[in-house]
Parts: structure tokens; C-alpha cells; sequence
């Protein structure tokens, strides 16, 4: 199966992740369905223009007719809604994700599936805090990164199905990574950093802060503003690398502060030129199509 | 004294804060002097129309006309600049800095001055990632705070004068502080965070990291490309505040660690909920002017 104007792709989900998926796909012309729960986000989305048919139930017609079906949801939903209804999703459907965590959820739904149904997992790394199909934005995409997280049963076609829809989408970058090290990265770059960022915003009550903040904190606490629902699910599912991080990250803070405990110039000045030419590295790297 | 289009304003230091306040300044049609070390400084802030004159040295003359001196040196650097050619500053001269940590200054400072010199200390809060007067940028008060640090020296008058300085550089709010509370203030809302971006970039090695970041990585190390002369001096200045701080924010990422160790999601969501509450409340907060 090969991404093509012809391909009908259903979104189950429709909520900011889900919603600009319909937008994107929607754009590029392809014809996009949707179920969701809510029916106002389905009758939403028709009068967007965003799909061209919706339920808030898991219709299984509209299920049926579906060659790709992109699931918005969350990690427990996700698992809920295939042990329900997966019955429906006729042989040769790829099904693909959006989830944020892989080693826990990857493996179980592909043992869930009917004969013939392929899922291959992706990681779209956008988002924005604010939720909902009306505050979807096909923008969000531009510029952010996409990881495919195939595994042993998954096949060259449905790994080159996955990675055009990232492209289709306009994802900037789309990379491959093993379930397990999607997960250690994810543990990194963005569950620490959301960790880091509630920890930092919770830590001390300041009185009229914002006549006293900096860019740099502004920064730091955006995403404070965080689903708790969601993301403490996300943390649960990644457990071990997360913790695994917080201790990395916690014992570099700790080595920081015994150098200015210590009057130690030269080593707090070594760390800040490290940390100095890695993110100017970062900045700089041209980003390579894989 | 009084902030009029007479008042002679001599910066010294012309960096990239010294260039904004030069160029902020010039633009509101003051007449702007400066002293920097470097002739290609003095000769590219004349060259830009930021500065009616310059010298590359502390010429007693140049100093001796001004009625309001704006030091943007390192903190030693000023400590010095005053102790060798402070005595050129004549009587009725008001003196303030952009210098980020207070404590260890302000009262030092006042000490060391003639008769009839009065330091009045501030704290632009405002910088970017780049250095420099070829770099300046007024655009930077903009939206940010600007924090004055009276000690019972300063005469209401001089504080006056600061923060209508403060007004005309075009900074969003203008705060009062003592310097002890400015220094708790920044330890938590400005020197934790460089602390915590410059950690978070060293404590692991990606290969091909941009590949697989997301907004929140890219934003909470934005700042961990840092002037490490700079802000190392800053830390040690403001040592005890600081690891205090490092301390506080370290149990509160241990807490969380804990409730994700646990599974203890009612505890991790409650840690998210405070932290959501307290960021909307600092994104709607309007600002006040003092």
C-alpha cells in the first residue's frame, strides 16, 4: 500500500493532535474521516471542513472502508478502543499513532491486531498547551521532528507508508528509532524537561513573580501549563528511563552546585562551555531528510 | 536632579546592554558619552550615531561633565573602575549599573564613593544570546522588567530618577526591591534556570540530537549558551542564595521522582494542576506600574 490521493484515511480521535492531522491531510486533498467521542468536535470538524464524514461512535462501517487509520489517543484509550473494536479494521489497513511513549504500547497492540492489519508506530514531537480540535493547527508541524518506531514484524512497506505520511504532513524532519530508544529519548528531551519544568514552577511561591522574571524563566516554565491527565500517564508508561534521566540530570545539578559551593571557577566555567558548544551545535546542525 | 533632555548620560561599558541603553537613550534625544575599553567599540557606536563622543580610556574630563553614569561592567570590573577613577566623578552625580546580583555591591559601592556621589542600583532585566555593542538592541526592554535596589542611603530623588530611567529605556514595568530581596528574586527566577539549562544540556550525550527534540528541549536550553565569565562571576557572587535555591528546586524534583516511583498519580497530578494554576496566573497577571 502506497500513500496516494486514493488512500481513505480515518482519524480516531479529534483533538488538537487528531484535528491537524484532518487539517494537514485534509489540505494535501486527501479524503479524511473521523470518529471521535464528542459529537460537537464531529460536527466541528464537517462544518471546518476539516472531513468529509464523522461519528462519535466507533461506526463500523466507517471503520471498515478505512485503508489507514491514524489513532489520536490516549495510551490506555488506544489499547481499550483495539480490544473493542479492531475486529473492524478489515485486512490491509495500516493503522499508525501519535502516541508519546512506544516500548509499553507498541508490541501489545500489534499482538491485539486481526490477521492482516498492520500497525506501525509514530511519535509526531508537536504540540502546543491549549487542547482540542478547535485549537488545531496544522502549523505545528513545521519545523518539528517525526519518529517512525518500527519493529521486528513490521514491514519495508508500512515503514515507507509511515514516514511519507510525516512528509505529507510537513513534518521538518522524520527519523527511525527502535521503540525502546524513542522511549530513552523521550525520557530526555521531553519528559524531564516537562518534569523540570512543574518541579521549577512549584518550588517556591513568589508574590507578583511576574514583575521580577526574565525571559529565561518565561522559557523555562512554558510548559508548565501541562495536561496533567496525559502526562502523568506518559510518565507511568516510561517509568524506568524517566527516572533513570531525573537521576542523570539531578547528579549534574548536584556536580554544579558543589563547584559553586566550592569556589570552583575553572570546573563551573568547563561545564558552561560544554553545555555552550553543545547547544550551539544544535542550533547550528542542517537537518538531514533520512 | 531630574531626567531632561539636559541631563549628560555617560555609559560605561559598552556591551551589549550599555549599546542598548546608548542607543535607547540617544533615540529619546538625550546626549549619550561613553568609556569603553575597546577603540573599535567607541568607533562603531559613534560610526552608528548611538554615542555624541568616546574614549577607549577613563578620561577625567568626560567623566567629570556627566550627571548620570550607567556602569554596565562585570561586577569586579566596576568595583575596580570606581576604586581607580571614581574620584573624577563630580559632586551632585547620580551613578547606577545593570549589575545582576546586588548584595555584594551596592553597599561596597556607596562606600567607596566621594562626597555627593549617589549609587542608585538596577537591574535591567533584559540580554540576549549574543554579546556586544555591534549586537545591541533596544527592542530587548520591550515586555521586560527592570528591577531598582534602593539601599536607606539613596534619596527618594535618585530612586526617582532610576526608575523614570527605567521608563525611558522602555521597559514594561518598573519594580522596587531591596537588594537582599532582589538577590533571593534572582536566584530563584534567573540564576536556577542557567543553572538547570546548562545541567540539562550536559547530563547526556545525544548524537544527532536535533533529530529528535521537541519545543520544550529547545526551550529549556535555549539559555545554556551562557558567557561563562559572566555568569560564573554572578553565581559565586550570589552563592548562598543561589544553592539555596539549587536545594529547594532539587527536593521538589526528588518529590515528583518519588510519586512517579510510586505510582502515586493523585500526588502527581496535584504537582501538575498547582503548576498549571500558577503559570496561567503568570501569563494573565497585567502587569502594574509602580
Amino acid at each position: 500500500m502506497k500513500l496516494d490521493k486514493d488512500t481513505k484515511i480515518l482519524i480516531v480521535g479529534l483533538g488538537l493532535l487528531g484535528g491537524s492531522y484532518a487539517k494537514a491531510l485534509t489540505k494535501k486533498g486527501f479524503t479524511v474521516t473521523a470518529i471521535t467521542r464528542s459529537q460537537s468536535s464531529v460536527d466541528y470538524a464537517l462544518s471546518e471542513g476539516m472531513i468529509t464524514e464523522g461519528r462519535a461512535e466507533p461506526d463500523p462501517g466507517l471503520i471498515g472502508r478505512a485503508d489507514l487509520i491514524v489513532f489520536a489517543l490516549y495510551p490506555h484509550v488506544f489499547v481499550e478502543w483495539i480490544e473493542n473494536y479492531g475486529k473492524y479494521i478489515k485486512p490491509g489497513t495500516v493503522i499508525t499513532d501519535v502516541t508519546g511513549v512506544k516500548g509499553c504500547i507498541v508490541y501489545k497492540i500489534q499482538n491485539m491486531l486481526p490477521e492482516g492489519v498492520e500497525f506501525i508506530a509514530a511519535h509526531p514531537m508537536a504540540g502546543r498547551e491549549v487542547y482540542g480540535v478547535r485549537n488545531s493547527d496544522d502549523s505545528i508541524f513545521r519545523d518539528a521532528n517525526y519518529i517512525v518506531t518500527p519493529t521486528e514484524r513490521n514491514t519495508p512497506e508500512a515503514i515507507r507508508l509511515c514516514k511519507d505520511l510525516g512528509h505529507t504532513l510537513g513534518f521538518a524532519h522524520v527519523a527511525e528509532l527502535t521503540p525502546e530508544k524513542h522511549d530513552d529519548m523521550i525520557a530526555y528531551l521531553s519528559q524531564l524537561t516537562h518534569c523540570i519544568a512543574v518541579s521549577l514552577m512549584t518550588c517556591s511561591d513568589v508574590p507578583k513573580l511576574k514583575e521580577y522574571t526574565g525571559d529565561s524563566f518565561r522559557d523555562l516554565t512554558r510548559i508548565a501549563r501541562i495536561n496533567e491527565d496525559m502526562w502523568s500517564e506518559l510518565f507511568l508508561l516510561n517509568k524506568k528511563s524517566l527516572i533513570s534521566m531525573i537521576d542523570e540530570f539531578s547528579g549534574e545539578l548536584y556536580r554544579m552546585r558543589t563547584y559553586i559551593a566550592d569556589d570552583n571557577v575553572e570546573k563551573l566555567k568547563e561545564m558552561m562551555r560544554m553545555s555552550t558548544e553543545r547547544r550551539a551545535a544544535f542550533d547550528k546542525t542542517k537537518m538531514q531528510e533520512n
